[in-house]
């Protein structure tokens, strides 16, 4: 299925209406977690020549994934959504362990927190897929529908809205790799799109009980009822659409991988699982917990608590023979109960009215590229799939797009060499081989029948179960993602010339992984804040300005001062080259200055216009700028300095992406790094902004 | 303006359409805070027959209220909007008291927290009435629709709703006070309700360059702006409403209150204050904190800090000679600035965009009574009028109708004597008392000039003052109210037989004031959880039973088992004696299990079914019912046994009321007097539920 390379495909086929031929910036294609992720970052950034369709007609409802990670709570959060996921949403406590005694029967032989202690300011919790989704579907419409008071969006009549029932059926794609960096009409992508009919968008259901999820499930390819329709009837709606870029986050059975010539690899096992949803009636006594049953003789079971009293099951299905695949017929909420009933044994569980069902055989597999040209970018289960119990599917979706979005609005907005995208399959591929890699041994482990005894060479190790699930904890929490160096995380092996991250001056922040929050206290109101809410996904990098204690010691207050001077007034200053003209200070790099002083020894207008703008034709003042490492009142004291491990005397700067992983650490004088770092990728400004208005203009 | 006395005054008056005549539960005149906060109880608490009407054509969007304390931030959440209304609010963080020095400049004197630690675990804030008027409204229409699965509530085909440009012109009483304790048709309030026209609906406006209040000051009352329409035209549209109860929430020039005879008493100053919203450009350094500004010669400010960069600056305006009142041409947001400019000297402050402004003149008058015949209760500014600088108008009025509503719920749902209405009256009207002391004393040392040395006997003097914002500050935070003995609240001088209080048991917790919230682990999730959240206002009572540690005291285990017996099993049980047939377990009586031992040494089904019980006919269980004492894996310990000052080793029984107040405090084997206490006032139901099933039958 390789794409026709035809240039000019709107005037060569007399198959189009000419008018139905529309260009865009991006254009997003599936609208599940990472398609809507993607709209929703490109909406917030100001990035409003967008489209994203699906070839669903209806939004989902019920079942699919559930499971939020700490990371992806930070992350929702920085949209401006945590808040509310978290009121909606089911918090786990704990993970229990039940396996058989010496009797065979289950009881609960060990406990652990859900959430490592520590690890984020969220814990791991669950809520429908459909939720998360509305949420970030209110978050498109808007951030797209021209905001008030933010100048660095552009005004869009209408919001940008998912067209449903909406499928591609054709790609063309430029000549080569080189028109990655050409904004010239003749290298962009076009994509053909098929306007569907009811009856085509509407996913088969095979259960007159529930609503299942069968259509998707891997159990049953045969069926292929995921993919792309392939006739093309008379009268149909066509249009051609003209892309700077193209997401494909269009699922497992991704149309625009095959399209553009990307392949996903990997095995499947023959363990078989099943999915329930509902409210459960049981005398078990851990429902509430997330627990990792494995029974005797009748496989394994993992119970996930849900918001609204709901349960997930994740019910493992025993394989008819070895080599085959269970039959449909076998895969019904009545089959899958009483397998639970087995596993659970002795006790009950009863869902009088299932909300959802669905089955999978465990595989993993993964994307040999993530990206063709720079220009089409795939993601989400389209890049990896793998099972769902480690509850990663959908945060890692959102985490991939969440990634790209930024860069690619960073290179429509002309604010940085187009190089940068390479950054995604580089920082995104090997989270998902993590992950994937952890997932085989962790499916195994869980769908293997428990070891009778040391010598019984055919069962899996309960330890090894619950050590690897301890294990994967973490790294299932989003929270342990450490990026590679590049352009954008100046660590060694990093391109950049004349820059040195020094770890030493923050020796518990690393450069790579997202940065951790800490509280710290507003000189201007009081009030305490964390620092991740001073760093929204709003686009902007952050210079992060330790100042250390200017109060006690005057060598801190020296490098403060030197550094505002440096970034307010030199031609050299980062914030001078790369802020458009006519915008805020603040626009493209906003500075946060922590200084670990007490609060009363300091004056909220003691300090240089740049660390605290003055915005707006009126003159009205940035009030959350300037923080100190001190006590709260009623919230205690954040010790920023010292969990970030940063010596009051000395201070530093840390340098923050647009999605909150660290770039750079280096010191308070170190002006050249700083302006070094920035030069490696961004594009210095002496125009008013405009979409693409430099990328034609780069030197290849 | 007495009421005629006119029994049947629907047959009688030909006047009268006599399709406009209807039955209602409760009428609640305005559409405020203290209305709306009553609708939405009564929503919540499952009684749908009511109507609120306001005469006003369109609700508030700018300006009046705009002060949140703790107590309203724990009362909207208990209502379920608390997380919305604290993401939306500013948070305060530090009160600055800004006074002249020597040479008269002001300067910044003294710090204080703006909530006073460890009061709450909410914090003083300020968000916009309209927005709280609105989440009110959301929680009428979403509580009023027959929620799925709560079977306690009736259904209702429409969602009450606020019917706007409705006023009340005539009341007819009953014929006396005996009246109270029955249910009879003759025995009902009947209202008239005129349907204004939009001209009448609709508030004068003064001012060309902003919204203003004027129409509501008290500056200007010979324009009586908001007196009722007295004449009644032709073809005029009215309805006749036959109400059990009437709830007049409709401010300080209350209707309501006239109509039955109750009259507001007090007195006015010679203090006048200006009122202006907006978004400053200033160089004042404390803008986004609380500041209370004395100058040297120019009067005071107080400084609010608000949602969305928003400030609210309240400007002394200067008499123009003793006895006399500023003229209205002297109140415009310019006159009003330039006022502030000269106070906030040498700062200086520019508001380009008015929000809104307003005017009044300080004074504090209070309701004579509260009621007439226990069937007419006025609520709100009604009662009490003050000024608006404590920021408690909003507050109190709340309060006023939080604690109302559930006692006429109870009488009308037939679960109480209708005698617990007298409670009303003797609770809130003591709070409004101390209010308005607070506030002749505050508004006093404010609007005063400071003395210029200890011998200026005519200045005030500014230490005073700052000592008394910060005694005041306990009581605006809403959180110091402690209610009186009676039938509801069981301490020295309440009219109980055989109940004895029994602080002792738990020292820190006092019968009177509400329940102050601590942490508590959950058995079946292992998640923390707030008591206060465990105990919603969806006007259930709450048996705390503080168990004690049943792991190490075989005392405290027997007597859980013979508490949970007495109230699962025995026919004195409150819960078997006051529970409808047919209904859930926990519909009336709630028990929140509290246990001090270690959360692993307990297996949460090791209860009786009474403290966990089992709901519906599919058999599913409760599962945020027992809990205990111990360290939470994120979020601490919350220590509950020692905040409150309970000993582990004894454990006790904390009654609380459906609006968290305690109302009384035993020890576990005291089984005769918990029967006792709710023996007092509530009825045995031995019937189906229907709205005043008993209310006729009950003996005066």
């Amino acid at each position: 299925m390789t794409p026709s390379i035809t240039p000019n495909a709107t005037v060569a086929n007399p198959l189009f209406d000419q008018k139905a031929s529309s260009e865009v910036d991006v254009l997003i294609i599936g609208a599940g977690p990472a398609g809507l992720m993607a709209a929703a970052c490109l909406a917030r950034y100001g990035v409003h020549n967008v489209r994203i369709v699906d070839k669903r007609a209806t939004k989902i409802f019920t079942g699919q994934a559930d499971g939020l990670n700490p990371r992806s709570l930070e992350v929702l959060q920085a949209l401006g959504i945590g808040t509310q996921v978290i009121a909606e949403a089911n918090e786990l406590g704990e993970i229990c362990f039940w396996n058989p005694n010496e009797t065979g029967r289950i009881n609960r032989t060990a406990r652990i927190p859900d959430t490592i202690p520590e690890i984020s300011r969220y814990r791991q919790s669950t809520v429908h897929q459909g939720r998360i989704e509305r949420m970030l579907l209110d978050t498109i419409a808007s951030w797209s529908s021209a905001p008030i008071g933010d100048e660095s969006t552009q005004s869009r009549k209408t919001p940008i809205t998912v067209e449903r029932a909406v499928c591609p059926d054709l790609i063309t794609l430029p000549s080569s790799t080189a028109s990655a960096l050409s904004d010239s009409p003749q290298d962009r992508v076009v994509v053909r799109l098929r306007h569907l009919s009811e009856a085509e968008a509407k996913p088969a259901q095979f259960s007159p009980l529930a609503p299942d999820g069968l259509f998707r499930s891997n159990m049953f390819e045969d069926d292929a009822l995921d993919a792309a329709p392939k006739d093309l009837p008379q009268k149909e709606v066509l249009e051609e659409v003209h892309c700077r870029y193209v997401i494909g986050a269009d699922g497992a059975r991704s149309w625009t991988r095959g399209a553009v010539g990307l392949k996903l690899e990997g095995e499947s096992s023959d363990f078989f699982w099943g999915v329930v949803d509902g409210v459960p009636a049981t005398d078990f006594p851990d429902i509430r917990m997330r627990c990792a049953i494995h029974s005797a003789e009748s496989g394994s079971m993992m119970v996930i608590p849900r918001e609204k009293d709901l349960v997930r099951l994740y019910i493992q299905i025993p394989q008819p023979r070895k080599g085959q695949r269970p039959n449909r017929a076998d895969v019904t909420p009545e089959k899958l109960m009483a397998a639970a009933n087995s596993i659970i044994a002795p006790y009950t569980i009863n869902i009088p009215k299932i909300e959802w069902f669905t089955c999978y055989e465990i595989g993993q597999r993964l994307a040999d590229k993530w990206q063709k040209f720079n220009r089409v970018f795939i993601a989400g289960d389209a890049c990896h799939t793998h099972s769902p119990k480690a509850g990663q599917g959908m945060n890692t979706s959102m985490a991939d797009t969440f990634n790209l979005s930024w860069k690619i609005a960073h290179v429509l907005q002309g604010k940085a060499h187009p190089k940068i995208l390479d950054t995604y399959e580089i920082e995104r591929a090997q989270v998902a081989a993590e992950l994937i890699e952890f997932d085989q041994k962790f499916a195994a482990l869980f769908s293997g029948k428990p070891a009778k005894d040391v010598l019984d060479e055919s069962g899996i190790s309960l330890q090894e179960f619950q050590q690897t699930m301890e294990k994967g904890n973490q790294f299932a929490s989003g929270t342990s993602v450490d990026y590679q160096p590049s352009a954008l995380v100046a660590k060694r092996g990093s391109p950049h010339q004349g820059v040195e991250n020094k770890p030493e001056l923050a020796e518990k922040l690393s450069v790579g992984p997202r940065l951790y929050s800490h509280q710290v206290v507003c000189l201007a109101d009081a009030r305490p804040y964390h620092i991740a809410d001073l760093a929204p996904a709003d686009g902007k990098w952050r210079l992060l300005i330790f100042g250390g204690d200017i109060t006690q010691y005057s060598g801190c207050k020296g490098r403060l001062e030197k550094l505002a001077q440096f970034l307010g007034e030199s031609p050299q200053s980062p914030i001078k080259k790369y802020t458009p003209p006519g915008q805020e200070t603040d626009s493209v790099i906003d500075t946060i200055t922590i200084l670990a002083s007490p609060r009363v020894s300091l004056e909220p207008d003691a300090f240089h216009t740049v660390l605290r703008p003055i915005k707006g034709k009126h003159g009205f003042r940035s009030y959350q700028k300037i923080f100190t490492d001190d006590q709260s009142y009623h919230l205690g004291h954040g010790h920023a300095y010292q969990k970030y491990g940063i010596d009051p005397k000395v201070g530093c700067v840390v340098l923050v992406r647009p999605d909150q992983y660290v770039s750079l650490v280096t010191d308070m004088s170190d002006h050249a790094g700083i302006a070094a770092f920035f030069e490696e990728f961004m594009l210095p400004r002496n125009t008013t902004s405009a979409l693409v208005p430099q990328m034609a203009q780069i030197a290849i």
